[in-house]
């Protein structure tokens, strides 16, 4: 877990690096500074991780998957300018929006360019191989896909927990799927590694959005950096919701669907449903769900010839699994 | 010009037949459906039509770039649901805009989509070429950036001629120049011909847009579907403006600085500011500039073997300098 956590850093700090300098030095600056605004904030960069990681796991080298690292953070950031506008969300990450601190229309734009960019640098490192570009694009397309869904069940009656993991394999799995499919491409892996990592990839990405399900019920505040309980003041169709919908009855039924019917639960009834949450057992369906799906993503690893790197992604899960924001 | 007409008019059956199947069978209906009503809508399709001659002069088939044709009015239509929404435009081709007919989430979405399919269409022509989609890529950019300057303009009190063109360069004909070379790539051409088809598509461009102005003030209502003056209505920066801007001085001077001034002119001062362009003799610069630019487009054909497209390409450069709408 140490040198899981000194190499991410590691990683990371290369990545950082390099992202504050991808948007500068361009025209014009109507454009390139609300682009570089973006790139140049600080994130996670689990993404260009797991790319790295990837490439690195069959034998590549961080340099033969730098540009593709960047792609696959700069597509990441696209969605989520787009999603901003399209959530009506005035901040992330506790700064001001896009289309807060600018506009509509640059919102849109830097969206767009950063998306052009993306794969821009992805063709630095392609040399020919199209399997990589089209891993891009395939996951470009379900992060569409998946974004068009979640939108669409805003406004929905009823979703099945069948189609919320359609949508979240998507929205969010797809991306992080793609990121190691990539990686390991372009770090000449064989197509049984390609596969492995592609699912471990998908099988992580899933365990990361319900882990976020139930973070944003089960966390401190301090902690989440925002207030507890978020998804249910919007009325979001969340893995606990739904499976909670599935396991109740009676009165219990009501409230949920109350919340359905109202847009969106009142901050005093929080710890009401947090309670409810808890009675029929969702959140324990939530913890095991994550547990599962993180168990099979190290089921994928056998494949791996590179020991240092098996441990390294099982580390990288349990980071996920344990994580308290 | 028959003989274009009726190759034009062959090739453009196929494209829209085509495009009227991309965005169909495919899920989720909510992202779909509206990118199928932007697909399955009339266009004059000159950009496939220009990566198809493209080819076919450098001895390549329709169907080596079939799905590049279909690429390129992917993008465009990309650009025009985007552009739509930050313009405020309600109709397209007298029919509703995306965002008017949806929503604003599901016009930048659809939008999104567009151009990841367009990267989806292109990779089935590559065969391992990148340099067509760095063509692709790098007018994907210049599109973005072109767009980014003209909403510049639209607020900036002075715009030189000279940055005006480098305006519609990016946001009209780094387009049709990537076109041209997408085509002349995927066919085969030899790097001159592809130099000389992209400048050939980047000089048409220009003259396109630059003649789209001047019909925007000489056209007969009826024959442009639009009311005339409608750049002098929403007081934009077009060349005929700027070319006069240049020219004036005085009482002449002030007149055109009060359209900028009240962001626009009124219907009844339509007919004033045609007569002092006229005076100013700013139509026949319009005109004597997309003759020039036309005539360097052909310059740029002698370097093709093929005769008949030399041909057809010197009729497609003067149906566009000819037309009335």
């Amino acid at each position: 877990m140490d040198d899981f956590k000194k190499l991410y850093g590691e990683v990371k700090e290369r990545i950082d690096k390099e992202l504050s300098l991808v948007m500068k030095n361009r025209e014009p600056l109507s454009l390139y500074a609300p682009a570089d605004y973006i790139m140049d904030s600080p994130g996670k960069r689990i993404r260009p991780v797991l790319v790295v990681f990837s490439a690195r796991a069959v034998g590549g080298s961080f340099d033969e998957v730098l540009h593709a690292s960047l792609a696959v953070e700069m597509l990441h950031n696209f969605t989520l300018v787009h999603d901003d506008i399209m959530d009506n969300s005035d901040k992330r990450r506790g700064m001001p929006t896009l289309h807060i601190k600018y506009d509509l229309s640059t919102a849109i734009l830097t969206g767009d360019v950063l998306l052009a960019a993306a794969y821009e640098y992805l063709q630095k490192d392609l040399k020919g191989n199209a399997k990589a570009v089209e891993h891009f694009t395939r996951g470009l397309i379900e992060v569409c896909e998946g974004q068009s869904l979640d939108k669409d069940f805003e406004v929905r009656e009823f979703v099945s927990l069948e189609e919320y993991l359609e949508m979240i394999g998507k929205k969010t799995a797809a991306l992080s799927r793609m990121c190691c499919a990539v990686g390991a491409i372009l770090g000449g892996g064989t197509d049984a590694e390609v596969d492995a990592l592609a699912n471990y990839g998908f099988l992580v990405g899933l365990a990361f959005q319900i882990q976020d399900d139930l973070l944003d019920i089960t966390a401190d505040t301090s902690a989440l950096g925002k207030p507890v309980g978020g998804d249910l003041l919007e009325g979001k169709k969340t893995f606990l919701f739904l499976k909670a919908l599935e396991k109740s009855s009676g009165e219990d039924r009501m409230a949920l669907e109350k919340i359905a019917i109202n847009k969106g639960a009142k901050p005093d009834e929080i710890g009401f449903y947090r309670d409810l949450f808890e009675r029929l057992g969702v959140l324990d369906d939530a913890r095991n769900e994550v547990e599962k799906l993180t168990f099979e993503a190290l089921g994928q690893l056998s494949v791996l010839k590179n020991q240092e790197y098996i441990e390294l992604f099982t580390s990288l899960a349990n980071s996920l699994l344990n994580r308290t924001k």
